[in-house]
């Protein structure tokens, strides 16, 4: 089965778990709605493709890795659109769960999530149970203190911030998390596959910034300007539209360059170049006006 | 080391890890401000009571989970008192983490603590690391969807609720994930332990039900008058202050029944007894005129 595929009917075995009997009915409609139709899944993807590339020998580990990975991705989403925060009204091109529930429903429902994610570890069947403990601390570090997700939301509450520690923080953090755990759910070592997870959330970040400004709204599914409207740091500010696009290039570039030997490079290559088309496409970029050329590395 | 002690040294040891280099200054103050001077610490301290009477043979799992669930515990009340919920200015007898911090930082903090609840298993360092996934699981109930403490929160947001299960999943959830959580860890089976739990839980919220209308709101460390404002389901309310408090007896002998037969009984039975006393001091009773006889199970 495709990861993909495989990744949304683990979601959907999380989320019917947590619809048991017993549950309030509105908070599990918002939390389902918080996790489904769902955006591309990229985190946990790149968890499974890291993991296959290490010869994915506990499959079980490996997907509630990934599972949970994608369930804090989507906490952070519900949280991130509260009124106190972004106020947003729309998400993934269907209303947010603050405008559909509420603000307590969407409270409540991305802690719910977190604690989800977290019981993936739980129920996962993993046959290295003494994985469990690395792979679990590595998804950990990338959501919580001091440099996880929820740090990086906390420091737009700071009134001294570094840009750079900020990204790193609420973007790349996950995506260094779904690398070095893929990698750990297989038994391999994680610090070589951090570079890839570290470059790729740069990257994303880096793309976000960028549709931020010239993408579709329709086609993003969330509104744009939301960088000018907060008063947020953006690249496409920084660098302008043409200097962060190639930002983005050589983010990509040195994000493949740093996979390591292995047999599945050449699958998780295709992958990132698939990934980098979908986040910055072609066409996007030349309607704007924007030229990219290939990107040699030193 | 006393189990007290033993559990503020975990709290401090999680806390501290937690504003290491790179943390959002506000977010590490917002978070050690919502655990510590701490309450009572009678959920950690439950988990570890039962731990030693079932042998406490893996002392850092057992730990783990106690320093878990008391940071979940602390997660919930930031939440509880944001301004969509309770709005409350005050917790513990300070103010509560939303006044001094505001209300983003109160939502981060308490996701925060979430995750910083389930890092205890990731560096607890457990010797029976087979025990850590039903441990973890365990405590997952307790807080998350469908029955856990998220859910009895949630409830207050739907328009039909049973009061047994807004109040079992909101207060005696995580007691029962405590008693479970303590015998789990120490190799032992979690079904007989998990009644000293219930029983306790709800004795616990109809001490919450009395105190809310006869304590003194300093000694409280928060405002009283609260289930009246907020429209909320209360035993003092449904049976009268007596018999709220025949009530609280009667659970509370029930608790004690329903300790397993073992060498460490007459310990928990004592710290039964003082907490029993702690949450409803004959003194208040007395003073409100309330008369308490002895309870005769049947």
């Amino acid at each position: 089965m495709r990861s993909k595929a495989l990744i949304e009917q683990a979601l959907e075995s999380a989320v019917t778990t947590s619809e048991a009997q017993g549950c309030p009915p509105r908070l599990a409609a918002a939390v389902r709605h918080a996790v489904f139709p769902g955006g591309a899944r990229i985190r946990p993807q790149l968890c499974m493709a890291v993991s296959m590339a290490c010869g994915n020998d506990d499959p079980r580990l490996t997907m509630a890795a990934a599972a949970a990975i994608e369930l804090l991705h989507c906490a952070s989403l519900v949280h991130d659109d509260l009124p106190c925060f972004d106020n947003a009204a729309t998400r993934r091109g269907q209303p947010s769960v603050q405008a559909a529930y509420g603000e307590r429903l969407a409270v409540l429902a991305g802690d719910a999530l977190i604690v989800m994610a977290f019981q993936q570890f739980a129920t996962s069947g993993a046959q290295h149970c003494e994985r469990v403990a690395p792979v679990l601390g590595t998804v950990v570090q990338g959501v919580g203190m001091p440099t996880g997700i929820v740090a990086g939301q906390a420091w737009e509450c700071e009134p001294r911030v570094s840009l750079a520690e900020y990204q790193r923080a609420k973007t790349g953090a996950l995506f260094t998390a779904a690398t070095r755990a893929g990698a750990l759910a297989a038994g391999a070592r994680a610090e070589p596959w951090a570079y890839l997870g570290d470059w790729l959330g740069e990257a994303y970040q880096v793309a976000d910034d960028i549709r931020d400004v010239i993408a579709d709204p329709k086609m993003l599914g969330k509104p744009i300007g939301q960088d000018a409207t907060h008063g947020r740091p953006s690249a496409a500010a920084e660098l302008g539209l043409g200097g962060a696009v190639e930002h983005f290039d050589r983010l990509v570039a040195q994000a493949i360059a740093s996979i390591p030997p292995c047999a599945g490079a050449p699958q998780l290559r295709q992958l990132v170049q698939m990934e980098s088309e979908r986040l910055v496409p072609l066409s996007m970029t030349t309607t704007a006006g924007v030229v990219r050329r290939p990107v040699v590395l030193a």
